[in-house]
């Protein structure tokens, strides 16, 4: 089996590997020739639009999926138009524009914060007339420069706001004040049958994520919640393929923030601490085979490395550390590697954490 | 870090992949430019002896090591004129003889079966008369043809047995009759700390390992006796990396068959039933890195795919397996790829191997 991936990053890498012991060859596109994927099995280079490329892809596959929720739409669409495509490009679209995934949210069931779609001035002001303040003034698409978002807590900045996203079609959401992030990784089959993995919660710094922790230490209530949330979204989609879903526990009510078509670093955890990765989980569901077993094996704890690496010697040394490395050059903000830590009990596991997170440097 | 493997066959596989992650690139060199590493990680194409080709490999690597017993010694001692090779050819020297490795286990306190040495047919006359029959007359060496044993019954039949065996310079054996094969895997860092896997249980058929169960359903007696076995071995060869060794199970007590100076198929259950795969701890031991912890998760049974391929579809669908092939065409006798069984408990274990068993062809 040959599976085509748009994306030769880190999660390209990890699909690749846990594609070799399955003789699933994965073949990445990705504009880096020495891509992280590029290290470890076959790749394209060629930009994400690029057909010429995007038809080689096709060439080298029997089926197609990706990495990252912003690769272009059309390139999805044109990849389909030659090899099965999972998810389906819908659900690309779907997460690529923040005002179709809340929408798709709300339809399903899954509560949200209240939010507005905002096109222009006139409906910012109305926006914060019919939700209230504090709210956050997000760009519907990918945000650019660092001007995606702002926090408005006076309507008196409503201006500065719609300047600062860069007068973009955007949303307005009410700010809610949440007790943790939570993320939900789940799987989709080609048949329907679904497999939820333990609930995580994340940590994280400067926007970027730091640590996971699962099983998430919440009760079968919210878990019970989060499996149906992401069963709902799963199945309205009719997805294949691994989906993850980052909620906020406000009080015990879940609020759905954002998903992402795709294996999600909140789910890097898997690769030792459940019976099947959510790497080999994503492969099976597009090739169509059966959905492997999600459960735990101990209780896991994942660091990210950003922007600088560890002695490998030092984190080996940490009793239950498996140390991942992206084969990326640090850069400030980068995530170039991750350490999962898997032990018996949460005790130990933090014991082990408390090891590693000095080890860790912070660049 | 770079390892340079002499070697690359499903061994030499299992250690790139394991690389991968650490960010160490494992080299291989082996006659097939198509061999199961080359699939997956660099690779030199050239004979074992090939002096260009050994120094091709110096020069891509940091440190040296081999995935079979059969390397030539005086390949691996040139390769450590250039560079640290683990474990030290002295261990690959003792495994190719059997009058060697039999000589050193009996310094080191292993138990054997009586042996003796046999140059010609005086001595074979002279070692039965000591050892008494049924006996088993085995090249110290690799046999050729299948000439390499001989089972005597009788002593009339010495000429036929010589014959037999090409000639060779022999070792004796007395037949014992065992109740099971165990095995051992063990590692020694370079710092002289010792890691023993939970001992296996191995089933064969044909001459060829079909499946192991780990745990190895013993006492702690026979664990104990084991490990104990297993360190004397490591400490007196100074051994740096993985070390396996056969062992007889005889009423209790354990003899020991033989040893493979390597990475070996019944460790392969370490990948997802262990904390540290028998891979990576190779790995760790040779760069120079701390051990890993090798207790079990759970229990667990690997299946070797001899001289065909199973359905992917259907192995997956199995609880708790985990499969990997090895990118081989499939031919009678030679092993393909493995599936591992992970249970909680050794009654889920059978259950799902008996599921697994009938789905696996035997060519």
């Amino acid at each position: 089996m040959r599976v085509g991936v748009v994306g030769g990053g880190q999660l390209g890498r990890m699909l690749a590997l846990a594609g070799h012991p399955l003789g699933i060859t994965v073949t990445t596109l990705d504009p880096n020739p020495a891509s992280p994927a590029a290290q470890v099995a076959p790749a394209i280079s060629g930009a994400y639009g690029d057909l010429d490329a995007l038809a080689e892809l096709a060439r080298a596959c029997d089926v197609a999926t990706y990495e990252f929720e912003n690769v272009p739409v059309d390139a999805a669409r044109f990849l389909a138009t030659r090899v099965p495509v999972h998810p389906d490009p819908t659900a690309l679209e779907a997460a690529q524009d923040r005002l179709a995934e809340k929408t798709l949210f709300t339809e399903v069931g899954l509560p949200v914060p209240p939010f507005a779609p905002v096109d222009d001035l006139g409906s910012l002001r109305a926006a914060i007339e019919g939700i209230g303040l504090p709210a956050v003034l997000k760009t519907r698409r990918l945000g650019y420069d660092g001007k995606g978002q702002f926090v408005l807590r006076d309507a008196l900045r409503a201006d500065d706001a719609w300047r600062a996203v860069g007068e973009q079609p955007s949303i307005l959401e009410r700010f809610v004040a949440f007790r943790r992030e939570l993320s939900v990784v789940a799987a989709r089959d080609a048949d329907g049958a679904i497999a939820s993995y333990p609930l995580v919660g994340n940590e994280h710094r400067d926007g970027i994520l730091r640590i996971s922790r699962a099983p998430a230490d919440v009760g079968a209530g919210i878990r019970a919640a989060a499996d149906a949330h992401a069963r709902a979204v799963l199945e309205r989609l009719g997805y294949v393929g691994v989906l993850a879903i980052e909620l906020f526990d406000v009080d015990g009510e879940l609020f759905a923030n954002e998903m992402a078509p795709r294996v999600h670093n909140s789910g890097h955890w898997t690769i030792e601490g459940a019976s099947t990765s959510q790497f080999e989980q994503h492969l099976r569901a597009v090739c169509g085979f059966p959905l492997g077993e999600v459960s735990p094996r101990g209780t896991s704890a994942m660091v990210n490395l950003v922007g600088a690496l560890p002695t490998t010697t030092d984190v080996l040394a940490v009793p239950g550390a498996h140390l991942h490395l992206y084969g990326k050059e640090p850069r400030p903000s980068r995530k170039v590697g991750h350490v999962t830590i898997v032990a018996d009990d949460t005790a130990a596991r933090e014991d082990a954490l408390a090891r590693l997170l000095p080890l860790i440097p912070e660049a």
